[in-house]
């Protein structure tokens, strides 16, 4: 049982992964806009909109050290589905890391629509959960809060491959823009 | 039923495309290096690993004129899993279609493991065929060339949408280096 922080958490994808994790037997807080600086859990959710995550870690990231923390944005505009919105050669977990270097940085469940989130169901398969990072540890803590989900759990590699991660996730959200994705399906590994 | 002229079509990956659109209908012709420059199918398909790509269109890219030409390449190299060896801001596809400007170049069949191809299954599953193009007139012909297929058909937009299909390659390969993904498994849009 790890204890568990989201950020978000009563936002639409924030309340899918406070409900896996609860699933799952983890000890679950949701935190809003109004955190009080109280310690947090060793795992840390940012789970808010990509525009929203460089405030929310200028004003609260120094409760972050020693923590993992979890950035499942997608840095993309609905005005631009061509082009991410972070420059070539890094990627929004990367650039986190370099604001939070004294935090074990983890990128995942980006590549996740919420309505699979919180079952680790897709159509009947089971979800893919993909985690990048620099830290072993980091992606084991994860892997073990979440052993009790039925999904397949995956882990991507060093928090470069947070590059790949995004890029598949303005892929998805293409193809769910141009219908070819409904809300209930998405990408499965299997 | 097209007619469809494979390049490499005796490769690993190569000869399960030719299997592929035997079976849905079509008339298939597997070109080797004696390729003797006569006529070819409306759908030319460049079954090589990428090193071999730009020499192929060097020597026979005058006879792709006026067709639809379909890259499969993952520019990577085992040698390093982090990066793609194209440019930032650009894909294999995108740099083909430069050096065919009067052909429709279609990315494809890149994030597909060889063993699922023919049958279009991976493990029980639909295999999903993902295509980006800046011809829906190349994506059409080749969807009715497959419609037989048993795939989930996906077109994943504008051939700059490349980028995200060869990025996506370049994690699935991770995962399988990784021992995470196995040989008749891969990824599945649902």
């Amino acid at each position: 049982m790890a204890k568990i922080s989201i950020f978000g958490g009563k936002g639409m994808i924030g309340s899918q992964i406070t409900a896996l994790f609860e699933r799952c037997g983890n000890d679950v807080e949701t935190i809003g806009r109004d955190y009080d600086g109280h310690e947090l859990g060793d795992i840390i959710v940012l789970a808010v909109k990509f525009p929203d995550l460089a405030p929310l870690v200028e004003t609260h990231g120094k409760h972050f050290v020693g923590k993992i923390v979890i950035d499942i944005t997608n840095p993309i505009s609905f005005g631009n589905l061509d082009e991410l919105l972070v420059p070539q050669g890094t990627s929004s977990a990367e650039i986190l890391a370099e604001k939070l270097p004294q935090s074990q940085v983890v990128k995942g469940f980006n590549i996740n629509f919420s309505n699979s989130v919180a079952n680790a169901q897709v159509k009947g398969n089971p979800a893919s959960f993909v985690f990048a990072s620099d830290s072993s540890e980091a992606k084991q803590a994860i892997f073990t809060a979440l052993e009790k989900s039925g999904a397949k759990l995956v882990d991507a590699g060093n928090l470069q491959k947070a590059r790949l991660l995004e890029s598949a996730g303005l892929l998805l959200i293409n193809l769910a823009v141009s219908g070819q994705i409904q809300r209930d399906g998405g990408l499965v590994i299997v």
